[in-house]
This record gives C-alpha cells, sequence and structure tokens, in this order.
C-alpha cells in the first residue's frame, strides 16, 4: 500500500470537505443532532471500516463525532484512508 | 448536584478499578478483543448514557475504548459520574 505524496494528498482533500490533514492523519469532526444521532453515524462508520478492515480513531463528544485516520502500517496517508474517507462521506 | 470534595472522590474511586482522576474528571481506558468487541462495549455504554441522560467522553482506538466522565453542568465530580461509572463496571 504505497503511501501518498503531497500533491496527492492535497488533490483527494479537495473533493473531501472540511477533512483537514494534520501530520500524517487526516481529521473532521461531524457535528450531529444529538447523542443518539451520533451515535448511529459512529456505528454506520464501524460497519464500514469492520468491511474495510481500516478502523478509524472515533473520538464521541455527546453530539460531536471526530475522526482520525492514518495507515499506521505504512506510516502514513494511503488510498485506504481516502477511500474510507469517501465512505463515510457517502452516509 | 453537588460537587463531590477530594476525599468523597478519593473513597468512591477505591471501589472502581483502573477509574483515575485527572483534574474535573475520572477516566478509564478498558481494552477488549477487537474493534467488533469494543463497539458492543460501547454501545452498551451508549444506552446506558442515554438512559442516565449523562454522556461520557468515548474514544476509540480499535479495541481500546477510554471513558472520561466529568459534571460539566457543575463543574466537576458528582454522583452522576460514580453512578454510571459504576454501571458501566457492571457490563
Amino acid at each position: 500500500m504505497g503511501l501518498y505524496a503531497d500533491d496527492q494528498i492535497a488533490r483527494e482533500l479537495q473533493s473531501l470537505k472540511d477533512w483537514v490533514k494534520y501530520g500524517k492523519e487526516i481529521k473532521k469532526t461531524y457535528q450531529l443532532k444529538d447523542f443518539i444521532h451520533a451515535m448511529g453515524f459512529v456505528n454506520s462508520i464501524a460497519l464500514l471500516a469492520e468491511k474495510a478492515n481500516h478502523h478509524p480513531d472515533i473520538d464521541i463528544r455527546w453530539n460531536r463525532v471526530t475522526l482520525t485516520l492514518s495507515t499506521h502500517s505504512a506510516g502514513g496517508l494511503t488510498e485506504k484512508d481516502f477511500n474510507l474517507a469517501r465512505e463515510i462521506e457517502n452516509l
């Protein structure tokens, strides 16, 4: 799984609204209506993540869900991260 | 909802294995078998939290789940935090 170069990452992020690069990770915070909706969203993400065998860090703060993606085995950002981010955006 | 004093907090923590006080919060990291088990645990916590109308911060790192409890409306630790921590321990 090849590491993405900075220009590839910048190109990918153009089509991923509000996803931001921090070092070797990309992050986004989603704001839901309330905790119940946040948990529904988290469970949808969990199913996608398990299917892809690629698991974001998930931080839940009542109605806010922050996701952090990185391919730890590769030491940075790869296709796996952007594919999963796109699937999550499509939920 | 009364804020707990330091000695009350210390007493409560004696019966809550591996829960640790950090400032105005208590925290514990649970290690599950894998992500599937972590999500099962998180969903059980979510049901208890919604029922109690008291929601921990929940951080998921594959098989590890870190919970942080505080009563923000009271500016510190109250009965609500220790009651929910005990319910989670009993899962």
